[in-house]
């Protein structure tokens, strides 16, 4: 089964957990992201994600691998969504189950650090007064040349 | 609405994440105890948690209000299972909404040692060889007195 996915659907938290529980967890850590109505005053109406979507895939399973190595009794599925999402909606699901609780929280935060770091997804907010491409998601570096080029006022 | 809770039945995870879902939120943090079959080698069969439900209610409320001073701008819900719980059950679930990562995390992580410290559920373990209660989650005092007593082989 798939554990490191990219949806244009809604998505599961129970779909996602389920495929971290197992006789061995007593913990499971999640994290949800949610598309936030505000960001320093500004009003955002709505986000659009859009991933090139074999490399983002693939960088989530490497973010899989690096947890496996750092916590070996760790299991993880990640999925992210793209497209249109509205505010609450939610934008990724991270489960990472564990034997104790520690090792949860730790390998679960080094997942959405990582993405954030390595996982091509770009950001579009349309905001109450115009649109911005956030580039990637640490917000570090503009929407990059060699993929697919969407203009700011589509 | 109720957001902390004792119950007797399965826990779902999308009602829990449902009570700290809100526009302000860009993050939710969820935690999940499940019942883990080995522990130090030995095998667990089942579990059962018993808890003065009244007490332990006002309890979790008493951690979501120790949240709300540290970190103001969270909202979290926790429900925990009572009964008998086999392999991989539920026995809680933390939710923690906060406009940032950090706090969920650190918020979720807070909550889920604040219990071990002071909600009065007690868990006895079913051995494959036998039975023991465990006492206080923590595992440093016995069943305590003043509550209704129950034996070891009932």
């Amino acid at each position: 089964m798939k554990k490191f996915w990219i949806t244009d659907g809604k998505v599961s938290i129970e779909e996602v957990v389920a495929l971290v529980t197992r006789r061995e967890a007593g913990a499971i850590n999640t994290f949800i992201g949610t598309v936030r109505e505000f960001t320093k005053g500004k009003k955002t109406l709505y986000l659009d994600y859009q991933a090139y979507i074999p490399m983002a895939e693939k960088k989530l399973m490497q973010i899989g691998e690096e947890i496996k190595k750092k916590w070996p009794d760790a299991e993880t599925a990640i999925v992210h969504r793209v497209g249109r999402l509205d505010i609450s909606d939610i934008a990724v699901v991270i489960a990472v189950s564990t034997p104790h609780r520690a090792d949860s929280y730790e390998a679960s935060r080094y997942a959405i650090e990582r993405i954030k770091e390595i996982v091509p997804i770009w950001k579009k907010e349309h905001w109450e007064d115009g649109e911005t491409w956030v580039g990637n998601q640490l917000e570090t570096t503009p929407y990059p040349k060699g993929y697919p080029e969407v203009k700011n006022n589509d």
